[in-house]
């Protein structure tokens, strides 16, 4: 029977993460990981390959890292754990571990919709035979229906749209799609370029049911509308997969994931968990939250992963990063948006800066990026912010997502140091953020008075 | 005599952002602006000229704030400050100031080599006569110059190439181009990609003398190498323009601007300076630093708007931040690198993490991205970072100047809550601030065992 110091369940972002982080901050430990799939789909990944890549064998995460960094694979589905004595059970090996690490992930949430277990309804399983089936699948559907107008589901319809496929339709529940991400105003932008794209979209439209015979044939909209189908795709958000760790009797939380403390403890001393099937707390206030991204679970895999043999990190919560693109226009968000700052008590002012990524705007590549900052009013500590423009909207969230990390205030943000240049930045008299910030300040100024 | 409550001199980045800055704050001054320039450059765009843009005139600061925000403008220049009746006099007018802010700028500095009077030898000056006149020149120009391998230099070089100039060359005196911005490893990449696009380079090598009759014919370097030369342009950097503050007593400091405290005042509590003109203190240990950037100017610029009736703001000094790109490869650095932070006494690692701005790397737009991080190595404080990627870069030197400004350590970082996508980042697993904290970490354990 094998040892190991440490023994991870789960090899995706958060597993993998998890492992090299023991690592590089345990040079000597032995180390498993033990994952179910044979290759492992990047999570995030999985909307390009219905159009923009070839398939699910285009969106990898590579395994170099476990020869490179010494560390143990089996693909193997963990059945058991024996915590008096420190065994991983296998169907058919067991292995010793002084601790343990469970980064076991998510399934797709399922809708209580009468008829969601028709033919022809699939959710999005990291599960490589299941989507090339539904790859197949799409090559000959004629009317698609995705239910769900978050992050996953508009990325998916306008691959799907870009693979050919003649209606593409996607239901949101909310009044826009992307609410959970971003204001009304950088909703609506994005529902116009998807529609510019050829998709169609019905908000404000709950799915009542999904109808056919064996097959999926259309879906009633609570807005009274029928909508033909001929397959679905869900796409309405993910929940813990935390079956093993009820099994063996570690805490559950109240969004179904396994309690953790700061450090990424569960309830036993000597288990740890991170990623998508741990139990997460906002940064803001410090409620449960049920928000579940890859940048999330690398983050708790190096707080898990570093702390294995003595607690040296804590997290603060989760701050909740998050970007989407659909063709050249893409959008970011850090924190909270306007709507879910009031929604959680604060007393807000949001402002927004308008600006060209180019000076002058003649430059090749100029484009508009729009950048709204989210400030409490008595304080004057960023809550959020939310950029719209080209690629490095990107990185411009992470811009902002370090102010947010950091509580830093209108003020202090208003003597934040950008760089700039004429080719790849908007110019240091208009960059966004800090113009956001003196716009903010000038509101409250008024406010005070 | 028309009174005002705010003069500001000076009409650039600098000076426009501190009207606007006032302006903000101070919904009901009345405020002018004199500048003595029709129309303003944009400092920064001024390489673009010869090459991507059409000329100078395509490189403007828009005048539209003047009258959205209110604010008097004269083009005129100022020659005499009266501090006692506190009068501004231009060569027709005279004015009476509550406040003033200087915003004065810099002139090219010239370096002591022989024969830099001849005809045919350009400097950068921030005039649109003087840079149509070169324009001009370098239409028939066989053989151009360029003297000094900073940004500037290596920007000027590569759009006169792309313009059609058959032979370009750099000379730089230090063993690398941008040796002042980025640690050797990223210098030689930036020359690569400045030869390979077919501009000559020579660096460790001094210019000893501009040589011919009336007009230059060649330079002769320190390695022995003489160069033909029809046309030179001198790119070897800016001094403060102090003359007027020379001229009414303001006390001048080593570098030779406008001594300024935190808050951005002069000497005489009434005046305040900002820019070009300003001197600057290090946020490093607070010694003076000669560094003259747009991106400087505007964050004292908005320092110095604030303050004039009560100070609100103090600048915590420079950290020096700044981009450049050639083509497809950009690179941009926040504080010190490696180098900087030896030679200033820190006891530093350097940690570098190399990977791909997409996932999977087979998405569209995929290249690759190199990030260093230096930290203090006792208390783990980041002093700077450097990165090399697409236009994306200047983002994420953003990202890192957030992390320097505020003094986060490497354990922060490691926590650093990035947001990540598909399309627009590198994957959560690979993001490089945070990896490249991680590779530091593992480094420091080493150190410390």
């Amino acid at each position: 029977m094998e040892k190991y110091d440490v023994i991870v369940v789960g090899g995706s972002a958060a597993g993998l993460t998890a492992a090299q982080t023991v690592r590089r901050h345990y040079p000597d430990k032995k180390i498993l990981v033990i994952r179910k799939e044979e290759q492992v789909l990047i999570p995030c990944g999985i909307p390009y390959i219905f159009g923009s890549l070839q398939g699910p064998h285009e969106n990898l995460i590579p395994d170099g890292a476990y020869e490179a960094m010494k560390m143990d694979l089996r693909v193997a589905q963990v059945v058991d754990v024996d915590r008096i004595n420190k065994l991983v059970k296998t169907n058919s090996e067991e292995f010793v571990f002084k601790k343990l690490i469970l980064a076991t992930g998510s399934f797709p949430a399922m809708p209580p919709i009468p008829g969601h277990d028709k033919q022809g309804v699939y959710a999005i399983l990291k599960d490589i035979p299941y989507l090339n089936e539904l790859q197949e699948r799409l090559k000959s559907a004629k009317n698609v229906v995705v239910i769900g107008g978050g992050f996953i589901g508009i990325e998916i319809s306008d691959e799907i749209k870009k693979s050919g496929v003649e209606n593409v339709c996607v239901i949101e529940i909310e009044e826009h799609c992307l609410s959970q991400s971003y204001d009304e105003e950088f909703c609506t932008e994005m529902e116009e370029q998807l529609r510019s794209r050829g998709v169609n979209i019905y908000t404000g439209s709950k799915v009542m049911s999904i109808d056919g015979n064996d097959r999926v044939e259309s879906v009633a909209l609570s807005t009274g509308k029928t909508i033909p189908a001929d397959l679905i795709i869900l796409g309405i958000g993910a929940v813990a997969n935390a079956d093993l760790a009820k099994k063996i009797g570690l805490r559950i939380g109240l969004t179904g994931g396994i309690v953790v403390d700061r450090a990424m403890r569960t309830s036993d001393p000597d288990i740890f968990a991170c990623g998508d099937c741990a139990e997460k707390v906002s940064f803001f206030g410090g409620k449960s939250s049920a928000l579940r991204l890859a940048s999330i679970a690398t983050l708790e895999a190096r707080v898990a992963g570093a702390n294995v043999f003595g607690i040296k990190r804590e997290t603060p919560g989760t701050v909740g990063v998050w970007g989407t693109a659909i063709g050249n226009l893409a959008m970011g968000t850090a924190g909270l948006t306007e709507k879910m700052a009031k929604a959680h008590g604060y007393n807000v002012i949001g402002a927004v800066n308008e600006s060209v990524n180019r000076h002058p705007g003649k430059l090749p590549g100029a484009s508009k990026i729009k950048i709204k900052l989210v400030f409490e009013v008595n304080s004057g500590v960023l809550l959020g912010g939310q950029v719209r423009g080209d690629a490095s909207a990107g990185e411009i969230m992470n811009a902002i997502s370090a102010c947010v990390l950091n509580r830093m205030t209108a003020e202090q943000i208003a003597m934040f140091q950008s760089g700039t240049h004429p080719l790849i930045t908007a110019s240091p008299i208009a960059y966004g953020i800090v113009n956001a910030a003196e716009a903010a300040i000038a509101k409250m100024l008024k406010v005070k008075e």
